[in-house]
Order: structure tokens, then C-alpha cells, then sequence
């Protein structure tokens, strides 16, 4: 079956975000990353500020009993991360059924599991080429680039956990997993995107 | 670098020995699979078939104190699967050394880890998939397909476990892992083959 859907998740630093956006141009697909946390804001009223920050953390235990209980009403009782994740859900599904995108992390790998027409793709790569990346990128912190590293992927990590059930760069979440330090961020454009035309 | 030793690691079921195979063939490289039981065997002066057994399970736990103390005379102590690692290390470095081959098991990807010309290829598929092709290949069994799967994933995972003290599986073991249930068995060969072309 055509795959008109394609998930990107990524590696802090793997260069991933770009790749994702290169493939979305060579296939003249719509791309969708920090757009979703505009839209996630329309569709809320939140501040995107805010949903930028709900997709990296998940929020505490105790947010759990509280927003989840199957008692009294529930629209009341979801907190604002509970929203965002329901809008979230509710956008990535409506773009899936539009069908033509890429889409860069917000766990869609899992919220569109149930469609065929989803190619899920899985970009890593070793520590040294990811730190150098981020500190070309972002610039130098306090924190060492190691530091900012293990903290991000830690956080991805315990998000997607706690939305998903799953363990995020788990193999089996993803149809193709690619070392962009390796493969060479030219090489995962080209391998996803000739395949998303294959299939 | 230019990938003159391409190593296929693969779940039970999942296609990724024919696949090694079809690879060697596009590529014009030697193919290594079952042909290192016998050199193994060579080697060591070992059976065969004790060989390819040894290739499947992890001795005891017990078998690690008496193979590896550095008490006494290390050759001595060496008990028939150290020497079978041993003899399976070597040979897999010396077929590296020659370049131009495919590897399929056996740790390769582990036992060649400091070598840059290697690409590291996983191989997977969904449980379904894999079901119907062991039942197809080797016939129906006492076990269910599913109970057959089960118990030999988790026979490879222990013994590369404990050879190479990682994670079987886990994609940072790997440069590129594909779902053959997903992406193809063509797809599979046409995307690998033509990477360590590219690399």
C-alpha cells in the first residue's frame, strides 16, 4: 500500500528535523513539525510556548490519577497536558487523512499505528557526530554537549513512555531505523523517500 | 569509507539469511553463513553440528568463572565453546580482512566493531509475517509458530548477550535496521546493497 504518511522520530542532534524536511520536498509532501505546535495552539488556545514545552515533558505521576479518573466529569478533569495530547491526537490523525506528509516526532508513529498507509522511520546516530551537530547548531551552553544530549533523550523518552505505553527507539515502533553518522543525512533523504514510492 | 563488509544480524523468521544472501549475489561478495560452522569446525577439529549449537546457546553461567579466570593456564581452562568463540572470532576477522562479503549472524557486527568498512544491517519483521514463514519453510512443529519465535528470539538475545555484553536488537548496534514485513525482501536487498555501493 502507497505510503502517503511519513513519521519521522529522531535522536536529539541526528539530524533528523532535516532529513524529515528534505524528504517532504523531494516528494512535494507537506511538512509538519513546529507548524503542529501552531496548530495544537489554534485548536486549544493555549500558547504555543506552553505546547512546545508539553511535548517534551511528560507531566508527573499525580497527574495521572488526576486527569485520567474514570470519575465525575472528564472534559473537567483532564489538565492542560491531557488536552494537548487529545489536540495533538486529533490534528496528526486529520493530516493523516489528508494524506502527503511528513511528520517530525509528537509520538504520531503511535497515534496513527492503526493506518497502513504509514511509513514510521527511526533516524540515530553515534554521540560525537550528534554533539558536534548541536553545538554547531544551538552554540555552546553550560551543560556539555554529552549532558544536553543524555538530558534530551532522557525526556523523549519518559514522554513518549507516558503517552505511548512504549519504549521510544525501540526497534519494533518503526519500519526503518537509519545511523544518519553512518548512512549520511543525503543517504536517509534518498532511502525513505524512494521507498514511501515504492511501497 | 567504502563498505566492503556488509554484517546482517536478523530475527528468527524475518528473512534476513536469503536476504544476506540476495545481497551477495547483487553486490559480487561472498556469502558467510552456514559456511562458518565448517570453518569453525576446521579450526577447532570440532562437529559441526556441536558448532552450530554452540551458535545458538550461551553456556551456563557456571562455564564463565571456569573459561575466563585468570588463574592457571588460560588454554587449559578454556572449556569446547570458548574455543568455539575463539576460532569463530578469528575467522569472522580474517574474512573482514579480505573484504568483499556478507556476514549473517554470529555477532559480527560486534566481533568487526572496530573496523570502518563495515556496514551493520538488522533485520526484523512483525510477528505474523514471520510466523507464516517459518511454518512455510520448516513446516508446522509441536509449538505454535508463535511459541518457536518466542523461544528463539530469546535464545539469540542471551547468547549475544552474553559474548558481547549488548543488548540484542538494539539499534545502536546497528547502521540501518528494516522491517522485511514492511519494507520488502527486494527492498530489503535493493536499499542495502546499493549503500555500501554509495558508501
Amino acid at each position: 500500500m502507497k505510503k502517503t504518511v511519513i513519521t519521522i522520530s529522531r535522536q536529539f542532534g541526528s539530524g533528523g528535523r532535516s532529513i524529515g524536511k528534505e524528504i517532504a520536498k523531494k516528494l512535494g509532501y507537506d511538512y509538519y513539525d513546529s507548524e503542529l505546535v501552531n496548530k495544537v495552539a489554534e485548536k486549544t488556545g493555549l500558547d504555543p510556548t506552553y505546547i512546545e514545552n508539553a511535548g517534551e515533558y511528560a507531566p508527573g505521576k499525580s497527574f495521572l490519577s488526576y486527569a485520567f479518573s474514570s470519575t465525575g466529569n472528564s472534559n473537567n478533569q483532564l489538565n492542560t497536558a491531557g488536552i494537548v495530547w487529545k489536540a495533538q491526537c486529533d490534528i496528526i490523525l486529520e493530516l493523516a487523512e489528508k494524506g502527503n506528509c511528513v511528520i517530525v516526532g509528537r509520538c504520531a508513529d503511535y497515534i496513527l499505528r492503526e493506518r497502513e498507509d504509514c511509513l514510521n522511520a527511526f533516524i540515530f546516530a553515534n554521540n560525537n557526530y550528534r554533539a558536534n551537530r548541536i553545538v554547531n547548531l544551538y552554540g555552546e551552553k553550560d551543560k556539555t554537549p554529552e549532558k544536553r544530549l543524555e538530558e534530551k533523550d532522557a525526556k523523549r523518552k519518559v514522554y513518549y513512555k507516558f503517552y505511548t505505553g512504549r519504549v521510544w527507539g525501540d526497534i519494533s515502533n518503526y519500519h526503518i531505523a537509519l545511523d544518519s553518522s553512518a548512512v549520511g543525512a543525503e543517504n536517509c533523504v534518498d532511502i525513505i523517500a524512494d521507498l514511501a514510492k515504492k511501497l
